[in-house]
């Protein structure tokens, strides 16, 4: 194996309020379900398992993110170590459709132009205006980002472009100390993250889906390259069943 | 009342599994019991009744506070704000003390050292050899402290000295930006910050106990001084019964 001495770890979060109910959630900040606890904590017994113990976190702004950093860390023993969180690492903005049913949309607007806003890489779905319901812009965690820079919907590749800046601000700079990172975050700011570092191509990455509450890992070399490609999931039999459930997301009723 | 630009919350820890024992803490790294949760998430509806939101939490790298300030925030919904965490606010270490029922030590040295050891300002209680049960001298959260800093026993005077660096370096400089400050910490930490904004005399102190999850809000003028000597607890009447409960803590069996 080649030289690593960076070691990178990313925790989707598991089961929210709204994942259990089949809606677009997006920048809504809804909670995690207990189930959803329960990976939270079976994620952080993972790590502990492995002796992969992070050093320092990143999350979201989000609270399911928030707290399955939380739950993973009390798991594993390490909640006093230091914290970071980014709107960078929220996830993707899902615009006018946040608050509405994934079937329900499916069947209004027909498969092909559901599957486009959910895995092309560069359709964004409507515009939310500022002021809706399920806005966020008159949430005081985003007062800090100017209202141009604020998304009121987002494609996969806006995500990248917003999330990139972080990666190389925030994050390297934490793993070049020698620290081992969790990002506890988003199906798609994890993706965005994960098409980074795997060098995915924008075609390819609509087959890729990261299971919740499975830590995967990354040795990244010198260059914060993964010498493992793809990573490396903490259970990998879980994370194979898993990454096979959520491509049938989609057609739940 | 005088100019107060700056908003400052002190929150104590909730009751943790040790004080249900009335064992002696200081830096053991118990949990809450589920009364001292309750006590937190109480702790976070007062701050969200009162309208009084932190824009930034500062905790110990104990469990019990980063669990209590994470309940809190929690329950007052501001998981989002930035978190940063210290050792210079941790329990005073409590030496030879740590594990040690506090009863059994009353019993066996006799009313005056005890109290001496409990509430003098200067006098510490014998040093915990590096090693030894109950010492975290191998604990990586304080890997980073130098062995001639690390404490090994301390009185309420050293955590005057070890605790004064953080707020001059750490939460002045939050307050100055016009954040709202809260921080999650412990009845000694708490006591030396409180006797420095109050400027409470050596003598004095050792009659000052600062009740469990009730938040005690300061508003500091321009020099970072109160201009409500003493703070404004949210439940004042609570507060008040909550003293005289914790002065009686050394004649429990």
């Amino acid at each position: 194996m080649a030289d690593a001495p960076y070691k990178l770890i990313l925790l989707r979060h598991g089961e929210s309020e709204w994942n259990a109910k089949n809606l677009f959630t997006g920048w809504v900040d809804v909670n995690l379900t207990e189930k959803g606890e329960k990976e939270a904590a079976r994620g952080g017994e993972l790590l502990k398992d492995a002796g992969l113990l992070p050093d320092v976190v990143h999350t979201s702004l989000q609270k399911r993110a928030i707290r399955t950093a939380q739950l993973a860390l009390e798991t594993a023993d390490r909640l006093w170590i230091p914290v970071r969180r980014s709107w960078r690492l929220n996830e993707r903005h899902y615009g006018a459709l946040q608050g509405k049913n994934k079937a329900q949309i499916r069947d209004e607007f027909g498969e092909e132009q559901f599957m486009q806003w959910r895995r092309s890489y560069d359709t964004p779905p409507p515009v939310l205006e500022d002021g809706a319901e399920w806005s966020q812009s008159d949430d005081p965690r985003y007062a800090m980002i100017p209202s141009e820079l604020r998304p009121r919907t987002e494609c996969l590749k806006d995500v990248v472009i917003r999330m990139m800046p972080y990666w190389y601000d925030s994050i390297v700079p934490d793993l070049i100390t020698g620290r081992t990172v969790l990002i506890a975050a988003h199906g798609n700011s994890l993706r965005a993250l994960v098409k980074h570092l795997d060098n995915v191509s924008d075609a390819d990455i609509a087959g890729l889906n990261i299971p919740t509450g499975i830590p995967l890992s990354y040795d990244l070399d010198d260059d914060f390259h993964p010498v493992n490609p793809g990573g490396t999931y903490l259970d990998p039999d879980a994370a194979k069943a898993a990454i096979e459930a959520v491509k049938n997301q989609g057609k739940k009723k």
